[in-house]
Order: structure tokens, then C-alpha cells, then sequence
């Protein structure tokens, strides 16, 4: 039985199951989720996931939840290409990069992004500019890397390139909207004021099935 | 040459690296640092880590900072007992539990800790409580898994367990200080309110040199 998983345009959480499927060529069934019908909170997702988020991934009786838990599932299942590494520095650089996405990124991310999105950019702006500001930092920090080397973590594409990836997608798509430009948080063209960082997604965007896991609404409003 | 490890007292990322290499029995060279003296801040720890904070590993020409990575280099690098699962099931399981620590406790539980110990706890009452409300929700229902089972992801002792305990003493430590006491968030005696949580924490405790990971200052003020 095919392995099948449901997701959500645009959650980044879902879009990195997603890239671990492809880039590993495992075969499955795409479930999409929409948010707006409330198909998230719906029982029978709720019976999948009690915390109602994507990505949820079913591969026969085991029924999995948490990103980081779907990505290390599949990594154990089918184990080329190592997306954790082969040697303990490999595994400990990859997880390094997702440890400071996690502890340094997605808080300021949500910070800007939620206003943009949801409302409230008035009300919040300053603690936005500030969120923009540990954000140009952090990205300085990945464009330092990726300036002398292809992949966020090591010699090969890893988890570390799928954990970042829909993160900074996101974020420029927040900062492309309406509701941003007022405050000048310059996040909207990432991949000009970081051409490394432009250089890398065009080879994370190479990657095997990658297309595929493009967000369909952004599609749509393009 | 042997792995030095550099901690501080108190901080649950740095208890749970040294928790690691206890459980595996990994030989160490242990470094205190000292917060109070800015040991963290000094010029040669942050060539370490340029974020300033513990724990920091060093093997030889390795250095290595982030908790997730320091625990996933020394499961590879001496891989029993398996901290991280056996099978995909068990991985997944073990990631799952280490996820829901990092989305859905760590943010209440900083909310709640840091105006105890630094500061603010009369303008911060209302967002403290609220965040104490989704810390015994998630107590709650780690007390139910523990209800039935003896450790928090499957047969035997994982880094699910790992990541749990020193957040969950920690918590506890606030909740017991006296600037917590007005506001009745029933934080101090998670052992008692939560009796298979404080069964848990005992066996834990009786894992090989937990008692050596225990925060000094701890000891001093009890």
C-alpha cells in the first residue's frame, strides 16, 4: 500500500515531508488539505492528528505527525539518499542547520509573517521590524555559507537544505505583500539582496520532484 | 583524546547532552561554565560558539554546537544503547515526542520561567497564566502516556526522554520560587499533580550517572 501524505499549500512544515518523498523518489499518494474548508479540524483528520496540523503521513497501520518525525521515518525506511548524513560531523552539521532555523528563525519568521497574513501589521510594527532585523541576520549568516558551498550542510543535499528552503520561501512571500511594503522590512527579494542564497534554491529547485511540492495557491495568485 | 564537554548549571540544553553521554557511557571531560562570570560571553567560547551558549562538545578537532546535533553525533559515533530508535517506527515515535516538547512546551514554558528568574512577573500575570494553562495541558498528556508506559516513546529509554526530563525540572523550579507563588500556576510540585510523570522522573534518575547531571547550584540551594 502506497504511502500517502496530506499536506497544505504554503505550511512549510508540510512542504518539507513533501521534499523528503521526492528527493528520495518514495512513491505516494498527495492528500491535500484544504485549510479554508477547515479540513485540517475535520474528525477524521483529528482521529490522524489530535493537534489538527499538517503534514500528517500514513504508510499502512503507522500514522505519523511532527515534521521532524516524517523526515527521520523515511530517512530510517528507505536510507539513500542519506538526508541525515553518513558520518557523526555529517549528521551533527545538518542538524546544527536545523537546530538554528528552529531556535533562531522561526520565531522572528512567525513574528513578521502572522501580521502579514492574519492582521495586526499597525499594532505590531515595531516588534516586525525588530523580527526583520534577526532575520537579515540569519540570512546573512546561511548566504556566508552558501557563498563557498553548495549545500547548507555538507558536500551533498541534505535535510538541512529541505528544513530552510519553504522557511525563506515564505518568508519573501510575506515580504512581497501589500501589507509589508509600508514598514521596508526588504524581505520581499531575498534572492537579490542574497544572490548565494538565490544560487542555492535554483539547485534545491533542481532536486528531484521538487516542482511538485510548490505551494498550488501561490501558483494560482502568481 | 577524551570528548570535553562545556555546560551550565541549570540550562536544560546542556543537561541534555550530558544526559547523553552518560546513558551511552561515553568517557568526558566536564567544563563548568560560569554564567555569573560571563565565562559564555569570553572571546574563547564564543570562537567556539559564536552564539554564546552552552553546550559546547569538542572531540578532537571537532567542535560542535546545538544540543540536537551534539546528541546526534554521539548516537552515531557510538551507537549503543540507540537513543534515536532502532526502526523507523521507533525513530519516528522518539522525534515526535522531542517535536511536541519544541512547539508546543518550550514556548510556555520560557514565558513562565524567564520573569521568575529575571524578572517582571506582575506586568507578565496574565500571559504567565495562560502559559501555564497549555503547560499542564501538555503535562497532561505526557502523564498519560507515562500512565501505561514507562518511558516516553517506546520499550526503552530514548532521547525523547532525554529532552523531556530537564524542561520538565526546570519548569518545576520556577514554579517553586517564591515570585511564582501570587499567581497560583500550580507549577512546584509537577510530581505530585502529575504522579506518573514523578515515577517517570525516578527511573530516569536511576539511569546510569544521572547524578552527575545535576545542576550544581541546584544542589547548593536546596
Amino acid at each position: 500500500m502506497a504511502i500517502e501524505l496530506y499536506w497544505g499549500s504554503g505550511s512549510p512544515f508540510a512542504w518539507r515531508a513533501l521534499l523528503t518523498l521526492e528527493w528520495k523518489q518514495i512513491p505516494y499518494t498527495s492528500k491535500l488539505i484544504n485549510f479554508s474548508k477547515g479540513e485540517h479540524k475535520a474528525p477524521g483528520f483529528i482521529a490522524m492528528n489530535p493537534r489538527g496540523k499538517v503534514p500528517v503521513l500514513k504508510d499502512g497501520d503507522v500514522t505519523l505527525y511532527e515534521t521532524l518525525a516524517i523526515m527521520n521515518y523515511l530517512d530510517r525506511k528507505q536510507p539513500e539518499p542519506a538526508l541525515f548524513g553518513r558520518t557523526p560531523a555529517e549528521a551533527a552539521a545538518i542538524w546544527r542547520e536545523i537546530s538554528e532555523c528552529i531556535y533562531y528563525f522561526d520565531l522572528p519568521a512567525f513574528t513578521v509573517i502572522a501580521p502579514i497574513f492574519f492582521g495586526g501589521v499597525n499594532e505590531k510594527a515595531d516588534a516586525m521590524k525588530a523580527a526583520a532585523e534577526s532575520l537579515h541576520g540569519e540570512l546573512a549568516r546561511i548566504e556566508k555559507i552558501l557563498t563557498t558551498a553548495d549545500w547548507l550542510a555538507g558536500a551533498r543535499p541534505s535535510a538541512a537544505d529541505i528544513w530552510w528552503y519553504p522557511e525563506t520561501m515564505l518568508v519573501e512571500r510575506a515580504g512581497v505583500n501589500a501589507a509589508a511594503q509600508p514598514l521596508g522590512l526588504d524581505l520581499g527579494s531575498i534572492a537579490k539582496r542574497y544572490p548565494a542564497i538565490g544560487r542555492w534554491r535554483k539547485r534545491v529547485e533542481t532536486q528531484p520532484g521538487c516542482e511538485r511540492t510548490y505551494p498550488p495557491h501561490w501558483k494560482q495568485a502568481a
